[in-house]
């Protein structure tokens, strides 16, 4: 199977686990996998509705505030609730918590998207029913959050009471003992407007401080013999009730619309009675049949196949359906670190987007990575200011945790001081074009994204010694913060520099009148070019000359090495562990950091440089982030080492289907769902994206089957297969197109699939 | 002349101001110079009582709260207001802001230990009347707060009322525009007991989390022809009212009497009645004549002669008397960063004790000083528990700030991460056996401070390629934080585990017994003195071969310099505008760092590297820190940089009289009190106490006339009398002793004078 994320645990232990794992969204609306009808009192469950980018601000308290330091989060949102419907069966309300559960199953259909419950059950009194959830959140209409329960008596004929309710007084979830989720400023929504008007449940809120507004429109029905009708509102809620005559099966179904007004403007209640009055005649299984259409479009290009691995081959589409759900289509949203499915991390967009997930949709579905892109430069004049704040005269320093624009981070030695994420963005803008050719964002948002970024580094930066110095940045890996000369972040703003100048030269050679306005735009001044182009000459990248490696900043390798063989198993994750000075005293790593830089820029260092770093480093790496598996084993593909590459992977696809980090309840860890498809295509399939076009230096793990995915580059399609003995690429679209297979040039003629065997030998055939 | 500080603005401007400067204290008692009779309700003013180290905690909060920070701050309080007095004139109220002001002068007496105000007041109504107010915080008494008041009628005979209140409503002052305050936590003591008994007022209050308790038992009296008398409680507060008979002059006496639990356990106010009745027949002028003999023995051994400056001497004089007005004399406290003067710092301790005004008491007042020692003691478990919290398995961390033990600095970066507390705690214990070879102290308390301070550096740093570094400290200079090898931390640690050492074979000869007893109750193995050693003639010394100086850190001299020259007046502070992050990236400082280890421990390198050092690191210091200056003026006369040493003297001596850093206001800048008298001694007079005894090498600035000092050191009392052409030295007490004078043996011999003459000439002659 493995198309299908089954639970069968009918115990509360892993309720918040599995809110999260068979969370519904479509990128704009996320709703956890709670139970409609709820839960006894003390259950550990976090009933949530989410908008992308629906927020509210806090305050950010500090012992010693500092200048610069911000002082309001942008913090997204629980909203109204509408998953809510109680059911009797006579006088008993259901509950799994009370009678007997003969059976229960609940299920994710990745390929169907939709989640549903089969439960059977015997009431305190004896009298045994079936009930069947299904819930759809929808990629056509993506207002629409849907519900239909089905519940048929097995032993009886008592009446059957649905009562659903629309409440407004919803408040977001807080643990004080995990510095990981927020701290207090639970309740941010106050309820503006409750209403059961033509038949339609309408309830509206507002944020305390940005005043955002939802609403939520709701319409249901019934499919009964007959029933009686009631509504009643209360302050914050609306309420429904159909009461059903017994005796036979009877279907309960509630279309739920949400409107905000970051896209739907003031007008927020009107735009769901017209979404709830276009949709008055579709039913539940019209939903359904759309949500199938829709993702047989989405993985006949984004499926990737594990033959002989039905976990593995479960986390890679549960991986890349989960991106799907949460990765924000339009002009306002881009892809929280945890999605749509939970709180962590206030809802907030990190690095995490360009470096682990935008990838993916680039290689996929290039239109959403463009949106993304086009997110980032929506936020550029924030960047700006942000630069400003931090005392630069120009340049572009975007936040390292925001919603829209504002930076977010309240610990800047693990938050404002990585610098890098304006390099990452920058070199997301290059890899998009490098894969798209889009030369319409090339020359206006790219070119200015580029300029920005660049001036950030020569703002920051200095020459000294013939070298190009960048001091007191942190670099990914958050265990040694403020250090001089961390080989990502130079190496990465090197890449930025030499690219901001290769833009200014295309566009003098190509469209001066498009430079002459950006030039204006951004008062570009000539010598900043020429300084571009000398800092990126002179980057200094650190080397150590006696151990052969890239030194992850110019004073890592001087520490003391942390002892990790002798560091006891709780003690892990560090940072929750140990004061972050102690750690920064360390050469230890809670991510992939010089690593990384290897892999995304690899043509920068000799393979001997790269495998001397890899082993150096691997023993030094905690993995405490979710950022770092996938890394290592993408690298470990690259260097052969096989074993290593593969076990790297399990632990990437499984992090949260396996709940590895203990910590899913709070929401899945996207940048690991990309990082999963990474492990695949970059890893195991070898794919990378330079100016000289496209690699591949694909093999297969020895426990496997088969492997196949599909890439879109430059207008083509191209599949590949790797097998034991032969890999296979199919160029399904487009014009032929010479790729680099393992080192060596290879056309793929379209519409051919070309087979390159063990023994080196190659045919090619028709499809 | 320069006995007194002089203040005549009658103008509401200077309020704040003048409230510090002219503040009374004795140790355990403070209070801020408000006026009795209140202000108008505009008024910028602090009304402040305090008891050193009486406190209460304070939640921190953090945005992102990690590992180890601390979860809560101690607080200095301000206590029940005893100090209020309102006088009417008939049916007018006295204020200095009706009416006419015809006469105002307020002064602060450092020779005979009272505050006064001189006033000839116009009522709107035209009465005219001569008030006279004195207070004085008792010397002898610790707990006495009196006031005393003369009301004379110049052109009226109207009867004269005093109003008197005792206040246990009190809060902390706020200011949420300026981080170096508090923010929030006011209000932090409630009333427990308010009564009127046996012509006592008397209240109490308790700390909300903390629970100590304080309590003010007051006396009044009047001296009058005839008066009505009157008491009234309230929930908070207990008033007294004399109706005086008019006509002739009428005084009014009010004696507060300060208790609390920390001194005086639980029965408060029993303590403070029977202070009371022992003081029943003790009347103003006692307390007066009590205080003058208390400092003509203060001044006969502490006192600094600046013949030539009224200025300077004023500053000086100041300085030492605001000293002895802060300083904790009982087992229970320190001396805050503000003095008992104002709320500033939270009246936390911090190394300002042992690197700028423990001295002063060390050389004029021993006893004080070891007090100081003493308290640092009785701190150790808290040290050694705070290292634990770090991940250090062994040794003691001082805390940054703290009242009573526990870390209360918000900010790690600035304050934990500033490891050099411990050393800088060691090394005043170091210098107090220099100055009074007190072997009980070194067999005890001395000892084990030093191993437990060795020991955390064997924790901290590590031996790399025969070095032994110290990585991911912050120095004493702010503007650079989180750094390796901190010059100013590694040369303070190199000495603190050379005495370690040297203390650990000293008990091996001398008391093997007591050594047992330390091992034992130390845990303290063998090999750990090895470590010691090893780490100390290893200790890495960052020295840069190209300019011949001790490098900051070992990264400092590569980072981008900054532009003082171009900085804008209005962005210094540079802490309040910029990031801190920006300011770490470039060489500029806060504060003397590596100069002020060339001060502490100057034997560690040559004339050469101090020299450049100074004139490297002179030219990027912003002295945006009050600790500064005097530093830089110390090192001037040593480098006989003589206008520097003048110039540096002018800004440390008047720091609080001229307001130069704008913030007098929150309270006095102790540590620079204690500068100004280093600037002399260790400046002009060159002193310095290393294991071959006392050396001296003074100078006179040119537009003085003379210059005279004095100095204990081991059971002698010696003068020091700098003229343009000769110096004397007096040894009025004490054996005979061989110093070291401008770099030459001199014996000073018993109630003898030498003088030595500018042409080299040298004369003896007693006493």
């Amino acid at each position: 199977m493995a198309w299908k994320v089954i639970k069968s645990e009918k115990d509360l232990k892993n309720l918040l686990l599995n809110e999260s794992l068979l969370s519904l969204g479509n990128g704009y609306l996320g709703v956890r996998g709670n139970f409609e009808e709820g839960y006894t009192e003390d259950a550990k469950t976090i009933r949530g509705t989410y908008l992308n980018a629906f927020h509210d601000e806090t305050e950010i308290k500090y012992g010693e505030r500092l200048h610069g330091f911000p002082l309001t989060q942008q913090k997204v949102l629980n909203v109204i609730d509408g998953q809510s419907v109680d059911i009797y069966i006579g006088d008993e309300r259901f509950s799994l918590f009370e009678g007997e559960v003969l059976e229960f199953e609940r299920s994710l259909h990745m390929d169907r998207g939709f989640a549903e419950r089969f439960i059977r059950w015997r009431s305190p009194e004896g009298l045994e029913t079936k009930l069947h959830f299904r819930r759809l959140v929808s990629f056509t209409v993506k207002e629409l959050f849907a519900i239909n329960i089905r519940v048929e008596p097995v032993n009886h004929s008592e009446p059957v009471t649905f009562v659903s309710t629309v409440d407004g007084d919803v408040s977001n979830y807080v643990d004080v003992n995990d510095p990981r989720l927020a701290s207090g400023h639970s309740k941010r929504l106050n309820v503006t407007d409750v209403r059961h008007e033509h038949g339609l449940s309408i309830v509206r809120d507002m944020a305390m401080i940005t005043n955002l507004e939802v609403a939520c429109v709701t319409a249901t029905a019934v499919e009964a013999g007959a029933y009686i009708f009631a509504s009643h509102s209360t302050d914050t809620s609306v309420q429904e009730t159909y009461e059903c005559e017994g005796g036979e099966a009877v279907t309960f179904t509630k279309f739920n619309a949400y409107t905000d007004t970051l896209r739907h403007g003031n007008a927020l209640v009107e735009t769901g009675i017209a979404i709830q009055n276009l949709q008055r005649d579709t039913k539940f299984n019209d939903l359904l049949r759309a949500q199938r259409e829709y993702l047989d479009h989405f993985w006949s290009v984004s499926d990737v196949e594990i033959d002989g691995d039905a976990e593995l081959q479960e986390g890679i589409r549960f991986s890349l359906y989960q991106l799907l759900q949460s990765v924000g289509k339009d002009p306002f949203s881009n892809i929280s670190a945890k999605g749509l499915s939970g709180e962590g991390y206030e809802g907030h967009y990190f690095w995490d987007t360009e470096i682990y997930m935008l990838p993916v949709f680039l290689m996929t579905q290039p239109a959403i990575a463009k949106n993304l892109l086009l997110h980032r430069y929506s936020i550029l004049e924030n960047a700006k200011m942000r630069a400003r704040v931090m005392g630069h005269e120009k340049g572009a320093l975007f936040p390292w945790r925001t919603i829209t624009g504002p930076e977010s981070s309240a610990y800047f030695p693990a938050g404002t001081a990585q610098y890098h994420i304006s390099a990452d963005i920058a070199y997301s803008y290059i890899q998009y074009y490098l894969v798209t050719k889009d030369e319409e964002l090339l020359r206006n948002e790219m070119a200015e994204v580029l300029f920005e970024t660049a001036r950030l580094w020569i703002e920051v930066g200095h020459m000294q010694d013939g070298q190009f110095r960048i001091d007191s940045v942190t670099g990914p890996d958050e265990y040694t913060c403020i250090v001089n000369n961390n080989y990502y972040t130079n190496v990465m703003a090197k890449h930025n520099l030499a690219w901001a100048v290769k833009v200014y030269r295309y566009l003098e050679r190509e469209d001066d009148k498009q430079l002459r306005k950006l030039e204006k735009k951004t008062r570009l001044e000539k010598h900043e070019v020429t300084d571009w182009q000398e800092a990126a000459e002179n980057m200094f990248l650190p080397y150590d000359e006696k151990l052969k490696i890239n030194e992850q900043d110019d004073s890592f390798l001087r520490k003391k090495r942390w002892d990790l063989g002798n560091t006891p198993k709780e003690k892990f994750p560090l940072l929750l562990h140990y004061h972050p000075l102690t750690l920064y005293r360390y050469q230890v790593l809670k991510q992939a950091d010089t690593v990384l830089a290897h892999f995304l820029l690899e043509d920068e260092e000799s393979i001997e440089t790269i495998r001397n770093s890899y082993d150096y480093y691997e023993e030094l790496t905690t993995h405490d982030s979710s950022l770092s598996y996938c890394v290592y084993g993408i690298m470990a593909s690259k260097l052969g080492y096989k074993d290593k590459a593969y076990s790297y992977f399990k632990e990437t696809a499984r992090l949260d289907l396996d709940n590895i980090h203990g910590n899913t309840k709070d929401g899945l860890h996207m940048a690991s769902m990309g990082g999963t498809w990474l492990s695949i295509v970059s890893g195991f399939g070898g794919l990378r994206v330079k100016e000289d076009g496209l690699s591949l230096a694909p093999w297969l793990p020895e426990n496997w089957n088969g492997l196949g995915f599909r890439l879109r580059f430059q207008d083509r399609l191209i599949k590949v297969r790797v097998e034991q003995n032969r890999i296979i690429y199919t160029l399904i679209e487009g014009k032929d197109l010479t790729i680099t297979h393992h080192g060596r040039e290879l056309l793929l003629e379209s519409g051919r699939e070309t087979v390159i065997h063990r023994n080196g030998s190659m045919q090619k055939a028709l499809i």
